[in-house]
C-alpha cells in the first residue's frame, strides 16, 4: 500500500495511492496519518475499505493536486550521520563503529515539492537525499532485528538538507544546522515494505539544476534498517509515525573541492528506486 | 498563574494551582496544556474563569493528586549545553562562544516524582536541575530579545537526566544520551514571567541521597533567557508548548573526582526557588 496526504499546507488529507494517476480518499476513516493511526495498526486498517472503493469506481485522480509529505508531523525525526562509508570518506570523517544519532526538528517535515528555503545567514546549504523509515510499533528495547522489522510501518523518499556552517562550526551539535524551517521534505507516499522491493539494494540519487550529484543504493549503508530501528530502541522508545533518515551516500555540496552550496533559484530532484521523485525549488527564506 | 496536570499517567487534567493546597480544574476549558492551548493565548485565557471559580468555592485540595508534567509533551525539547560556566569547567570542556545546542526525544517528558529508569547497559546515569522555558507563541527569526521575552509562556522546573556513556563515549552526538524514558521531569508546576521573579537570579540545588551535589544561581548563566529564545529562532521555528532546557550549574556526577553515577534506590531531590520541588525514586529499568 502507499500512502499519500493530499491538499494545501497544514490541510492534507489522508489518502491512499493506487497508481501513477489515482488515488483513494481515506480522510472518513482516519483523522491522519499521525502517532494514533500508526499505533491502531495503520495501512493494515485501511485494506478493505481501499478496495471496496476501488472496486466501485472511487478512485479519483491526482492531477492537480498539491502533495504533501505522506506522514503527519511525527514525535520525532531521528536521523543517523555518516551511514554510508563514502559519503564518511567526501566530509573527511572516520566510518563510526556504531551508529551516529542526531535529532531534528519534527516541523522541518514539509511536502515533496515545496519550496526549500535558504535561512537568513545561511553560507553553506546543502542537500542528502535518504532513505526515511517509518516507525508502525511503539519500539522500547526491542530483542533483535526480527522485532525491528516488525516495527516498520514503511519507507519515504527524504531530502535531509542541511546548513553546513551552522552544522559544523557554531557550536558543536548537528541539529542546529538541520532544524531550520522546510529542511526536511519528505514524500511523495509512504511504501509499505511488502511493496518496496528490497530494501537493502534501491539505487538513490540527486540531481541540482539537472547535473547529477548523488548516486548511490541503500546497498552501501553501513548500518541497515533494521540494525537502525533495533538499535535506536536500546537509547530511546520509538513512538509510532516517528521517522528516521538513515543517512546519505557520496555526493553532497561540503563534498566537492571547492564545496558546492545552494543558491536561491536552484532546483533539487531526487529520487529512490520505487519511493518516488521529489523536486524542489530553492528560495531565500522570506 | 501556575499551570498543573493532574491525574494519573497519561489521563492528567490541566488545572490552576491556586495555592501550596489547592486548585482549580480547567479541563472543562481547555483540552489539555499543549501547542493549541499555549497558540490561543495560554494562561490568560483561563484568568477569568479561575477567578470566578475561586470565588464560588470551587477550588479542590491537592493532596492525594499525582502530580504529571504541567505541559503535554512538546513538539521538541530543545536543551542549551555547558551554558554555567562553573559547569562547563567541571566537565572539562571550553565555555561556549554561543549556545550549544542539543535535543532529546519528546517522550522523555514526566511527571516531577515519577520513577527514573537507569536505561538497560547504563553505567554512567546522572542528574542535571535546570530552569526550563515554555514557548508561548510560534517564533521564528524573532528580531531581538524583546520579542522573545513576549514569546515566554512560563518557566517549569526539569532535571535533565544523563547517561554520560551514551552521551560522550558511543558516537557523537548528545541526544544519544538524553533520550532514554523517564530522562525529563518536569514541573511540579509552570509559572507565568508574572509571578516567578527574577529569573536571572533564582537558586537552585539538587540533592542525592539528602547529599547537596548541585548549588547554583541562574544568575551565573553563560546566556539568559531571552538571549537562548531569541537564538534559537534564527535557527528553528519554536513552537507553542516547546520545552528548552536551559543548561545546569555545576555540581552534577561527572564532575566530581571519582564520578558519582546514579544507583538503584537513589532519591533526587531538588528546586528552584518560586518553582518548587521534585523528588525522583531511581529503579533499573523494568
Amino acid at each position: 500500500m502507499q500512502l499519500i496526504r493530499l491538499g494545501p499546507v497544514g490541510q492534507e488529507k489522508p489518502a491512499v495511492r493506487i497508481d501513477a494517476t489515482t488515488y483513494v480518499d481515506v480522510s472518513d476513516l482516519v483523522d491522519d496519518f499521525d502517532e494514533r493511526f500508526f499505533a491502531r495498526g495503520g495501512p493494515s486498517l485501511l485494506a478493505d475499505a481501499v478496495a471496496d472503493r476501488v472496486a466501485s469506481g472511487g478512485a479519483a485522480t491526482l492531477k492537480g493536486q498539491r502533495v504533501g509529505a505522506p506522514i503527519a508531523r511525527p514525535h520525532q525525526i531521528v536521523c543517523i550521520g555518516l551511514n554510508y562509508s563514502d559519503h564518511a570518506a567526501e566530509t573527511g570523517q572516520a566510518i563510526p563503529d556504531e551508529p551516529i544519532v542526531f535529532n531534528k526538528a519534527p516541523n522541518t517535515l514539509v511536502g515533496p515539492n515545496d519550496t526549500v528555503y535558504i535561512p537568513r545567514g545561511s553560507t553553506k546549504p546543502d542537500w542528502e537525499v535518504e532513505l526515511g523509515v517509518v516507525i508502525g510499533k511503539r519500539c522500547r528495547y526491542l530483542a533483535d532485528e526480527h522485532e525491528a522489522a516488525d516495527a516498520i510501518a514503511g519507507y519515504v523518499l527524504v531530502n535531509d538538507v542541511s546548513e553546513r556552517e551552522f552544522q559544523l562550526e557554531r557550536g558543536g551539535q548537528w541539529v542546529k544546522g538541520k532544524s531550520a524551517e522546510t529542511f526536511n521534505p519528505c514524500g511523495p507516499y509512504l511504501v509499505t515494505p511488502d511493496e518496496v522491493g528490497d530494501v537493502n539494494n534501491l539505487d538513490m540519487w540527486l540531481d541540482v539544476n539537472g547535473v547529477r550529484r548523488q548516486t548511490g543504493s541503500t546497498a552501501t549503508m553501513l548500518f541497515g534498517v533494521t540494525h537502525l530501528v533495533h538499535y535506536l530502541s536500546q537509547f530511546m522508545v520509538l513512538e509510532p509515525g516517528d521517522l528516521i533518515n538513515t543517512g546519505t551516500p557520496p555526493g553532497v555540496g561540503m563534498g566537492f573541492t571547492p564545496p558546492i552550496w545552494l543558491q536561491p533559484g536552484d532546483v533539487m530532484e531526487l529520487g529512490i528506486d520505487n519511493l518516488g521523485t521529489q523536486r524542489q525549488v530553492v528560495a531565500t527564506a522570506p
